[in-house]
C-alpha cells in the first residue's frame, strides 16, 4: 500500500483536524526514523494509521476490548486510552496491515510499554511533538527529540503523568510501568 | 503494653531525630483518630512502631523480604519502601504486637494500598504532617487534614508522586494503585 492509498483510508475515519494531526505525525515520524536509524516506511505507515480508531463509538471500542480479551483495566480508565489497542485490531482487520511491529507501535502509542521498540518510541514521540501540538511542554520535548529519543520519550511520559495528576485524573498503570522502565534503564539498572 | 513501654522499645531502634519524629507521628495520629472516630490506642501503638525497622541494614531487610515472600518488586524499588513491610514483620516477631490492623497500618505506611482502613489512613497522614515535617506541601496537607482525611491522604500521595517525578525517580506501582483507588472513589466509581 502506498502513502496516498493509506492516507485515503484513514481520511475517511477522521475529522479534518485529526487528519491534519495525522499528517503532522507522519512527517515527524519519518524525520525521527531518519534521525535515529528506524525503518522509514514502517514509521510512515504506523503514523498514518495510529489514530485509525479515534472516532469509533465507546460502545464499539468496549465490545472489542472485551471480545478480544484486551487488558480489562482499560475499561476503568479513560476512553482516551482505548483507541490505541482497538486501532491495532481494526487496522489489521479492516485495512489489512499485518506487520506486527507496526501494529504494536499503534497499540502502544498512548500507554507505551516496557522495553519499547525503536518504532514504538518514534510513533509515541512523533504523536507528542508533531507541529500541531502546542500544549505546554511540547516545545521542550521537540528540542530534546533533536538529540535524544529516549530522553524525549521519558519527558513526554513524565509530562503526561504530571498533567493527569494536576487534573486529579487516575494514571493508567501501564503508563507508569513504561515510565519506570525508562527511568531504570537510564540509571543503568538499579543499585539497591 | 503501655505507651512508655512501647516508646522504650522503639527508642532503642531509632536515632534521636527519628525518635522525635515518632513522637510527632504518635501525637498527630492520636489527634486524627480522635477527630475521625478511630481507635486511639491502636493509633498510638501503630504510630509508635511505624518506623521500627527504619535503621535495619539493607542486607537484613532484603533477606526478610525474600524469605517472607513479600512483594518481589520491592527490591527493584527504593530501599526507603522496605522498612514498612519489614517493620510489620519485625514488630510482630520482636515486640510481640499481634493486632492485624496495627500491623497493616505499619506495613502500608509508605506505599498505601487499595481500600485503606481508617487506621492505615491515620498513620499515613500523621507520618506526612507531624509537626517536624517542614517540606513543601506538608503545611497544605496539615490544613486539609483538619477537615477531610481522604483529601489529606490523596494530597500527600500526589505530592509524593510529584516529588519522585521531579527527582527522576521511579514510582512504586503500589503507590500509584493506592492513589488511583482514591481518585476513583472520589469520582464515585467511573463514568466511562
Amino acid at each position: 500500500m502506498n502513502r496516498d492509498q493509506a492516507l485515503a483510508i484513514v481520511k475517511e475515519q477522521l475529522t479534518e483536524h485529526r487528519y491534519v494531526h495525522t499528517i503532522g505525525v507522519m512527517e515527524t515520524a519519518i524525520e525521527l526514523a531518519d534521525r535515529y536509524g528506524g525503518d522509514l516506511k514502517k514509521a510512515e505507515t504506523a503514523a498514518i494509521f495510529h489514530d485509525y480508531a479515534k472516532f469509533r463509538s465507546k460502545e464499539e471500542m468496549k465490545q472489542i476490548i472485551t471480545e478480544q480479551k484486551m487488558a480489562p483495566d482499560l475499561l476503568i480508565h479513560s476512553p482516551e486510552l482505548w483507541h490505541a489497542p482497538v486501532g491495532a485490531y481494526l487496522v489489521k482487520k479492516e485495512a489489512g496491515i499485518e506487520d506486527a511491529e507496526i501494529l504494536d507501535a499503534i497499540r502502544y502509542h498512548t500507554s507505551g510499554r516496557e522495553n519499547m521498540t525503536l518504532l514504538d518510541k518514534i510513533i509515541y514521540v512523533a504523536d507528542y511533538i508533531e507541529p500541531g501540538r502546542i500544549f505546554p511542554g511540547a516545545e521542550e520535548v521537540r528540542k530534546i527529540a533533536e538529540t535524544d529519543l529516549n530522553q524525549a520519550l521519558m519527558a513526554s511520559m513524565k509530562n503526561t503523568i504530571l498533567f493527569l495528576l494536576k487534573k486529579n485524573q487516575p494514571i493508567y498503570p501501564q503508563t507508569l510501568q513504561s515510565y519506570n522502565y525508562l527511568v531504570f534503564e537510564e540509571k543503568g539498572g538499579t543499585s539497591y
